[in-house]
Parts: C-alpha cells; structure tokens; sequence
C-alpha cells in the first residue's frame, strides 16, 4: 500500500474529506449497554440519540500495521450513567491500544478477564496505554464537553464485543449529582 | 503491566509529569544526516544547536504492544536543507507507523528499500500512515515554528538507522529561496 493522509480537526476530530464515513451510534442500536433500560425506553420514546462515532479508515488488518483514527463521544446520560462507548476486547487478546485525548473530560475503563478493573482519567492531552487483556471503553464524564480521542492499535487486533455486551464492564461510571462522577459496581455483576 | 497514563501537550508536545525524560537530537551528534558539511562544521564552531527531540516511554517491546510519544522538531536549516530527523528503517521490515500532527508545517518523507520514493506535507491535524517497508523521516519546513507530531507503532518493531545513515534518503527538502521549499534529487545517491 501506499502511504495515507487523512485530516483529523484537532478540536473536533472529524474528518471531512476522508472517503470514510464515521460510524455512528445511536442509543436505539446500543441501548442494551446501559444499566438502566427503562430511562434508555423513555428517552427512546420521544427521540433517539447520537452517542458516539468514530472513523475506521479501512487500513488493511495485517499485523504489521496501524489501525488508527478519531472516536468523538456525545455529552449525556441514561438515567445517572453516563454516554460511553460500546467497550471491546481486542480478538487478539493480548494486544493494545493508545488513546490520545484531543479535547473534553472522560474517562477510560478497562478490565481483564481475571477481573482486574483500571480507570484513567482523561483530559486534553493525556494518552492513556491499554495493555493487552484489557477490555476497554471510554466515558465522557462531561455534561457540556464532547470527549475526542485519536486511537491508534494493531490493525489485525480485532474487536470482540460478545463478552461485554452480555454483563457489561464491572464498574459503572454514573453522576454524583454533584456535577461529577462516581464509580459504583455494576449490579449485573453482583447478581447470580 | 498496568494501564499507562502521560500527559503531552497538544500545543509543544512536551510531556513535562512523566518519569521519561525526552531524547534529544543536536547537531553535533546528528550532522552527518545533512548535505552540506562544511556549513555543518561552520554552525558549530560557533554553537551546538538542538534539532530535535522525542519521547520514549519504555512501553516493553512486544509484538502486542504499542509504543507512542511525541516528537519535537525545531525550525532551522543547515545550508539550504531544513531540519529533520535521522530517519529510519524498522528492524522488522514490514512494521507500519501512524503520526499526528499537533502543530506546525512539516514534511513525511518516505522511501522503501526498491526505492519507491513517497512524501506527504502535513499540517497540525494531518495524519500520515507509514506504510511497512518504508524508511521515513520527518522535515520541519517551516522557518519559524516548531513542528510536533504524536506517533506510533508496533512496540517491537526496532529502528535501523544504518542503512540511512550512509547515503541518507534519495531526495533532499530545501529552501526555494522564496519562503517555500523544494524536493531535490540527493547527489549522494547519484554518485557512482
């Protein structure tokens, strides 16, 4: 292959004159992960919702090169939890994944199936490096901000999603009604 | 190994909280990578001048992992030709790398061993993918403003600086003498 320029809006992540759409989801297509389903119904009800996209520029998924692009996640809640992305392992287990916040406030959680859980906060400029085994997913913590990250991993890594749609992640990341956040376990998790 | 958080700035790209401390690149230990060695020798024996500098994070160097940073390059020319980096091959061969450019006006000069010669300018939001095979290095042309980028790429991928180092790239990026710069044929590389 040949080498790819790609413009990637430092405030706002797009991508403009990419031939690649953006992937988007809406809460109708991934409501299943949040922890409160009747909030997700009653919001559903009167309007569906843009909660993140991101780019997938189709680099050829060999192991010796790069997947990368931008990921831009929506402020709001479903009830007290706040937006996040769907989260995944990477097919390849053991492989990871940077992510370089361009602008807002999140956060980005991580387990393994050993069931150590991580949490890094993010704000502009800071990278944040997911080991391989970690299941990961952002949250922007904002209520205003959108979260823009550049994401960058092993193009032949693979997502597997399967795992974390079925329980969720550990931790929820929801509101302290204060205009912050706190993490509480995931009640799914605790339950037989 | 546990999650990795470092802050870099989005306007320097420096990462002044981490315990890495960056690499720097001054003329004196880098002047053989330019053309004209007599303004070279004549730059430094008035003053040693830093051209540029990058980070190393020590991510371990598996094949799952991901090495990143940033790289700083400072304005200035040696002669008519612009500051740049040594320039590199990676030790496995077919090992891609991703930069982001965070700020100024610079240039991913690129060549594979066949000799296939590729360059893209790049600008603050510009992402270029480096394909595997392709030797690179990067070209402030800007006289007057840094240019920083955020990369990264397979953490076992290696550097190989030899074959570069000897006869250098086969194109030149020069000052046209009018603000702007121009590609020129390496005469390195045209000598018997």
């Amino acid at each position: 292959m040949t080498p790819k320029t790609t413009f990637f809006d430092l405030q706002t992540g797009f991508a403009p004159e990419t031939e690649s759409v953006s992937l988007k989801r809406s809460l109708s297509t991934i409501k299943s992960i949040f922890s409160n389903q009747e909030k997700a119904e009653e919001i559903l009800s009167s309007e569906d919702r843009l909660v993140y996209e991101f780019y997938d520029l189709g680099i050829p998924e060999k192991e010796g090169n790069i997947a990368y692009g931008t990921s831009i996640l929506y402020p709001g809640k479903v009830g007290d939890e706040f937006h996040m992305t769907k989260g995944h392992f990477h097919t390849i287990l053991d492989t990871g994944e940077v992510y370089y916040c361009l602008k807002g406030h999140g956060m980005m959680m991580m387990e393994n199936p050993e069931g150590d859980v991580e949490y890094r906060e993010m704000r502009a400029g800071h990278s944040v490096f997911v080991p391989g085994r970690y299941a990961h997913r952002t949250i922007n913590v904002s209520d205003t901000e959108v979260f823009v990250t550049f994401f960058a991993f092993r193009a032949d890594a693979g997502h597997d999603y399967g795992t974390v749609e079925s329980k969720g992640f550990r931790k929820l990341v929801v509101s302290d009604g204060q205009g912050g956040y706190k993490i509480i376990d995931n009640p799914k998790w605790n339950s037989i």
